[in-house]
């Protein structure tokens, strides 16, 4: 699925991909830069807890909304896909100023969202100027090609990572998360070389990349975002290796960054925040 | 310690650092083209178990050798800084064709054999033309800096690597080990960073770089070898983070090799092998 469009004079909202384990308690920055972007006091936000199992997950997020202050924040269940259609659901994200989706399983997200009506709104909304954000599953959901599963591990193979059809929030990058902690350069690296037109987003926990309208990502967290850029590989031999077998891939860039930095998503380059250099 | 110089019309020898858990019975590959390399049946084969602190792995490396048919395979004692200056361990390796270092620790490797007349001759005789193996600790200790220790993780850390002078075969590149299985881009990453001259070369277990005194690297076996160059890297915050902070590094560039494939050191470039484009 792609991107709702643009709509004239109106900036499209953050997307807002973080890397799991977010720190919820002792120093909850991501969380509370979300809650400020979605409008601090006045924020409304929606959670969608869809792809964890556990049945606390969405009040634990609204609890740490709350105590900041938010005007409001729910949990809203969808546990099926008729769920995806309530027009009370509906409603409640025509009014929200940002939108939260939950680790768990994100083949849970994108069998029991996919097609629905909600999907559909959450990229309308986003295009009208309302904040997502992810953990997580809730990370890997959003672009247009999402990462399903795969292995771990620092070379790439041929049979290494699967590739669903996400939520399309996005079609620049793809996204996967839990980077540095369940090592998954690997896998990243080769669903880039299926088809090198996008770029790869590692991001590890506890570490957020804030993309904004402008395209410009910034990094927030204790980790880092690895940026995987393809567009320069010479030579890939994925189409000729067997299943398993190392893939070779020659030139491939990337950049770590950790907070302080950015990456510019049109110009494809990485660049230091003044204030912090 | 630097390489020992080039000698006039003489052809240095190969180095071959290997990843560890090469294959030794059923396909053994990269030990067979090493024994040719060496001279197969005209070899004459020295093993170094120093890493190791198992009685046996010269031993199961002499078998190994011996089953190829190789003119003779014998391992060398070397225990304490005393038996690096035996001068019938400096007459066995003035007869060598080939010199093997095992895996283990390392930090064994340096402590025992640095500054020893048997680290001298295996410089000389690499220089000489002789050909010089090392697998696991036995590959990390080849170059001019070794990685002595670090942690895993795909994202480098200001704190993650610890390098120590080695044996100073090759000042051209710094190597890792087991690179895939422990997930150590990171720390190789981290390693380049704080001095951006030298490639990387992370090689994967089962996997060989047959480095030639031309420069150009050969891969061989069932994974492969990451290449970093750091080369273009554009800003590396190394020099301002706190010890465990994630650094930020823009511009590295990463090639995947493998077999099929190689790199040409001088040039720094990738190639696709002609026999198997």
């Amino acid at each position: 699925m792609c991107p709702s469009p643009d709509i004239q004079d109106v900036d499209r909202g953050y997307i807002v991909p973080i890397g799991g384990a977010e720190d919820r308690t002792d120093q909850p920055v991501i969380l509370r830069r979300f809650a400020e972007l979605a409008g601090g006091r006045q924020a409304r936000i929606v959670v969608i807890p869809t792809a964890s199992q556990l049945q606390d997950t969405g009040q634990q997020y609204v609890a740490v909304f709350q105590a900041m202050g938010v005007a409001e924040a729910i949990s809203m269940p969808i546990n099926q896909r008729a769920d995806g259609d309530n027009p009370d659901h509906l409603d409640s994200l025509n009014q929200a100023t940002g939108i939260f989706i939950t680790g768990g399983n994100q083949l849970r997200l994108s069998t029991i969202l996919g097609g629905t009506a909600v999907a559909q709104t959450i990229r309308q909304r986003n295009a009208q100027g309302v904040h997502i954000a992810g953990t997580s599953a809730g990370a890997a959901i959003m672009p247009e090609h999402m990462i399903a599963g795969g292995e771990s591990g620092a070379t790439p193979t041929e049979d290494q990572v699967q590739i669903a059809p996400g939520l399309g929030l996005t079609n620049q990058v793809v996204i996967d998360q839990h980077f540095r902690e369940r090592d998954r350069l690997g896998r990243l690296m080769a669903a880039l070389s299926y088809n090198p037109f996008l770029l790869g987003l590692g991001v590890d926990e506890d570490t957020a990349a804030f993309i904004g309208p402008d395209g410009r990502i910034e990094v927030l967290g204790s980790g880092a975002i690895t940026v995987v850029d393809p567009s320069e590989v010479s030579y890939s031999s994925m189409a000729s290796v067997r299943a398993g077998d190392p893939i070779s891939l020659f030139g491939i860039r990337v950049h770590i960054l950790a907070q302080g930095t950015g990456f510019d998503l049109n110009q494809r380059t990485p660049f230091v925040n003044a204030t912090t250099r």
